[in-house]
């Protein structure tokens, strides 16, 4: 398989970690959200995603299969070990939802197409997105508080956690203050230890500008 | 079961949807969003749901789900008939990627929360909505074209089509030109006919305010 994904792309991230936990190894291409105008516009990223976003994941086959989620639940049924959800069907509706709050309650309000738009119209976009990704992970705590465990959904890493972690470090790239969100931060650190998260981490990644 | 939602909620909305096609009788709650300042915002509904969102399906154990994904992922896994996603596993993800477009690409941008933030940086919500409404759903088109049949995934409805109907008709509060969305528009016909898509439409609920 081939990963179309760019090293600072939360989404990207997400696919990285998942691939990594499942020991799943695959051709990574960048491409890079920043350079010459954005190569997700170019023809080529166009014809693999018109949303003009990544990650794209590329089957053996050829078939491409974009959005983050849609991506790691076809890896997961497809790779069911180590599984990204719990199987009790409450608790996998639990960290669906602790997944959503960051992949539709929060990132869509600070990706670079909404703050690219937000600064056309005048609109300070690190205060912009500090604000909503700071609401955003508060609620995600407090809705965290009775299902974590050493992660968010009890004892086993889950989709929720692949979501947070690209997350917490948009929240240090706009300054978003931490020090009310030690449930999370703890939960960081133990997926810290976890080599799959490591190996994930966007400044690992070859495409990294720093 | 009990579902707390607004009748004008998109994500409301898609839970009435797949409880009708699932055939499932619920208690409806209405919070209403605008009222005294948004009943959302009053201490029960936070109990509920820290986001100050809707939908929150309550279980007749008293356990309580949020986000509508995770709440029709849930539904699909315990009452599986009619399913909701396609089986086949790459067709699946295709019905995912299509219900994220609008999900995570499209509604955040254009909910309430978000709208008034807006207005209270000065920014004409009107035109943000009605731009991001409109490129999200000619990409949602264009992603639907080689997999779409009666609905947009093959001949069966899915996630996705739940995703779209609502998405459609705040497409047109926003005055998005519809005129080269006929695949969706098509496809909104063919939902339009089926009882459970009838009875969850914003117009048909009791706490309609037209």
């Amino acid at each position: 398989m081939k990963l179309y994904g760019y090293w600072r792309s939360s989404a990207s991230w997400r696919v990285r970690i998942g691939l990594g936990l499942k020991g799943l190894e695959v051709e990574h291409h960048s491409v890079h959200l920043v350079r010459d105008g954005g190569e997700q516009h170019g023809t080529d990223h166009l014809k693999r995603n018109p949303m003009r976003q990544v990650p794209v994941l590329e089957l053996d086959d050829g078939r491409q299969l974009t959005q983050s989620l849609a991506i790691l639940a076809y890896l997961d049924a497809q790779h069911p070990e180590p599984p990204l959800l719990p199987s009790d069907p409450y608790l996998r509706g639990r960290a669906w939802a602790l997944t959503e709050v960051v992949n539709s309650g929060i990132q869509p309000l600070q990706n670079l197409a909404t703050l690219q738009h937000l600064t056309r119209l005048g609109v300070d976009r690190m205060a912009w997105g500090r604000h909503h990704i700071h609401q955003g992970l508060l609620n995600l705590q407090t809705m965290a508080t009775d299902t974590a465990g050493r992660f968010l959904v009890g004892d086993d890493v889950s989709l929720a956690d692949i979501a947070l972690i690209p997350q917490l470090y948009n929240a240090r790239r706009f300054e978003v203050p931490l020090d009310a969100l030690d449930l999370l931060l703890q939960i960081e650190a133990r997926c810290e230890t976890l080599e799959a998260f490591q190996a994930a981490h966007a400044h690992q990644q070859p495409d990294a500008t720093l």
